[in-house]
């Protein structure tokens, strides 16, 4: 079985991404560790920083994900910083800055390293409401879409929508061809 | 005359730093040039990585400086973030978002190299209320100490009681006795 390494230290990506894998016959491996995240306006700049820092401390084929909330009309606030802001003004704080309805996207941004390195995006169009639900975590209960907050719908619901599916399969079919 | 390298793309730093090196009798050289700025909730974090970082790349003894307006409700809010808030959600979107009068304050973290790493802190409290003034620049104009923002006052009078100005002093101060 084909096998790849995920660097990080949050849990529920890896679990979340070996549902994906596991459809494609790969395997990912948990490296519980962290590399420093920069200060950048996109998560591309966040993840070829990481992946370069990564390259020579881990054993290759590796991934990291980055991702975020990005408000269309805050230029993309709270973006690679979503995590930060979560921690500091959290949900209530989100909402009273941007209104209620306001149109923003979750980003995933998969960086993956075996011979070079290789991105792989994923998104999924929302807005902002008052917080509804308890189910995923950060941003997800101010996230609507379809009627829906991501707080208001299972887990199985949300990875067949979420941005990190739709980057995570993208990769799995990509490392299931050339690893 | 004691010289130090002063490693930052930001013209304004330079300019008041000199003012207190002046004092001194301390040359401050500007070297243009960037560094990988963090993703951390603090600014020492931010500072210490980027010392560690210039520290082979750029000739001692040299200083890096980072600073950001702390909210104090907000658990700190932007902070090192500062820079990236300022530019996406702006003055009014702080304003909109903290309330008329919260307490907060700047913060400047001056990082310095020469045998050893050491760090040097300045910070002046005031509160954030509705834009006053067109002096200084990022959040100058919602922070007001004694009745004034410091977008109402001249550089000078903010060079006097500023966050920057004060853990200008100190290094200054300290590097004169060392260098």
């Amino acid at each position: 079985m084909k096998e790849i390494n995920f660097i990080t230290q949050n849990r529920g990506k890896v679990a979340e991404l070996r549902v994906t894998a596991k459809q494609f016959d790969l395997k990912i491996n948990h490296i519980d560790a962290s590399y420093p995240e920069l200060q950048a306006d996109t998560l591309e700049d966040v993840v070829r920083y990481g992946l370069a820092y990564c390259q020579n401390k881990f054993p290759a084929p590796f991934i990291i994900e980055d991702s975020g909330l990005f408000v269309d009309a805050l230029r993309g606030f709270p973006g690679p910083f979503s995590s930060y802001v979560y921690r500091t003004i959290g949900n209530s704080g989100l909402v009273k800055l941007v209104g209620d309805g306001a149109p923003a996207r979750f980003k995933s941004l998969i960086g993956s390293y075996y011979n070079d390195f290789k991105l792989f995006h994923g998104q999924v169009k929302g807005r902002i409401v008052a917080s509804r639900g308890r189910s995923g975590f950060g941003f997800d209960p101010i996230f609507e879409r379809d009627g829906r907050t991501f707080g208001e719908i299972t887990i199985d619901e949300k990875n067949a929508i979420s941005h990190r599916s739709k980057a995570a399969e993208l990769f799995v079919k990509w490392a299931t061809t050339v690893i």
